[in-house]
């Protein structure tokens, strides 16, 4: 039972749990994220592994993303640019909990190519494992895409991240699809054909770069134009991920790129890559984050 | 009693009325906007006129806004750009209410710069009612900024809008500022002064005309600068304001603009469109709402 480990993402929405034997999954579970906690973290991590610990004899745990907040199970100050996996191992914090040791990979912080500092917490640990899995993307200079609620651009030279920035792509689309004006009746009926065809249209409004003065469009259309919210929808899509694609092309230099994510998702950002001549290569993001917790575990594993 | 008219801006958020005799103001009432009425526009309208016509015999009401839109009291279709003062009088709707006769400007259709249909309802009226207060803005080309939360930036060549934009800036900045994670316990504390200096750092930012890249920082700041959520809140207005500003300078081609609205929010935009070379105009909105509503009474009191 020496191997027996539960790997886990725990962001602000959403706890995500697998019990290992070595390469194994024997089980999984799903919990509330760091956000929306009615119980203390600790509490609700020792409810979720309860059954894993009396059934399997579980005694160790290893966490990324939110987990390591202030408001997390425990803080894991953030890890500094250049950040290489030694670093980052080495600042894993790490906390006995009723006998359950539970360690937490520690975030990155640095300099956006604005000058504005930046943030990541759990992106990290899926850029490292892919750099686990892919050796060769530990050498020279790597562009990664992760998109998300709050998407990163991260670039990497010879394995180190240098800098990274921060888009809201993904709560700027969810607030202005739910709870903006712009799309009427929007909630009303799915229709992925003309979400489809908004999202191309979006793109394409995207290559002008005035995210702002596009906006209005989504609503503009569909009383001038008899456009659906569906259409909406996909338009506000669209324009939000091709802008992301947009500036960050432009702000990394980036002629190819590696795409670490959801695969309906990442179909979205390749489309927009691809319209801008951007190449890029698609990894599973749950593949990506096991493997750099795996990278945690072992190097954690020769301190105790 | 044959000039007393109420005149009335009935936007998507408020309804507001003046009972005028001739040029003076004898009373003036609130209520609520077409967006979120308890009762029909038309109970609503006359619920709210019910003391003028009782007391003072009031028979004629002169509406702007969202009055005139589907969900208004009576639909009054766009005029479709290039369009004049006169085609906007002759669109005007017509109702009668229990006896009150209801007159409601149309809005105005039509194409912005990017090639996006756009429309307005409202801002065509103080836009028209600035050209009848001075009657120089009817000659020659003249940019018109109308900030809000569908802000607009119309282009008027002898009297006749050619071509508008809406910005999504109001909106998007209440959206950012109270729905979204980037401000951190922001409804804590008011502080003016971090507030005017997270201002001036989001124009400084807007520069670079890269607004999604841009928008994270409001909450980086705040957990790498110890920036409080007043700077944050700040930072958007200036952020979100200075990119409408770039964009809307560079769409119009514009050195000089005439700046329509409330006090406040006006010396913000000021600020901005100073930032880039851009002079500008002030005048007061309600008096040009007002001017633009006395010019569409006065062609349809003929008709009468």
């Amino acid at each position: 039972m020496a191997d027996l480990i539960a790997f886990g993402d725990w962001g602000t929405s959403r706890l995500r749990l697998g019990l290992y034997d070595g390469d194994t999954q024997l089980e999984s579970v799903e919990g509330p994220g760091i956000g929306g906690l009615s119980a203390s973290p600790a509490e609700t991590l020792l409810g979720a592994v309860a059954s894993w610990r009396a059934r399997r004899g579980l005694s160790r745990v290893v966490l990324a993303g939110m987990a390591g907040s202030r408001t997390g199970v425990v803080e894991a100050p953030y890890v500094e640019c250049p950040a290489g996996v030694d670093d980052w191992v080495r600042q894993t914090a790490t906390v006995t909990l009723d006998g359950l040791l539970v360690e937490v990979a520690p975030g990155v912080a640095g300099i956006a190519p604005s000058g504005a500092p930046d943030v990541m917490r759990g992106e990290e640990t899926q850029v490292f494992g892919a750099m686990a899995l892919y050796p060769e993307l530990a050498e020279g200079d790597q562009v990664f895409v992760l998109p998300g609620t709050h998407g990163k651009w991260c670039q990497a030279r010879d394995g180190r991240m240098v800098r990274f920035q921060t888009f809201l792509t993904g709560e700027l689309f969810a607030l202005l699809s739910t709870r903006s004006s712009l799309l009427l009746g929007a909630d009303a009926v799915e229709n992925a054909e003309h979400e489809a065809t908004g999202f191309a249209h979006g793109l394409e409004r995207a290559r002008a770069g005035h995210l702002l003065s596009a906006l209005f469009e989504a609503r503009s259309a569909q009383l001038r134009e008899g456009r659906t919210g569906a259409w909406a929808r996909g338009f506000l899509s669209g324009l939000t991920i091709g802008t992301e694609v947009a500036e960050g092309a432009a702000a990394f230099k980036a002629e190819r790129v590696i795409l670490i994510g959801a695969r309906a998702l990442g179909d979205r950002y390749a489309t927009a890559l691809g319209a801008r001549q951007v190449r890029n290569t698609a990894l599973g993001g749950e593949v990506c984050v096991l493997a750099g917790l795996r990278r945690l575990a072992s190097t954690q594993a020769g301190c105790h």
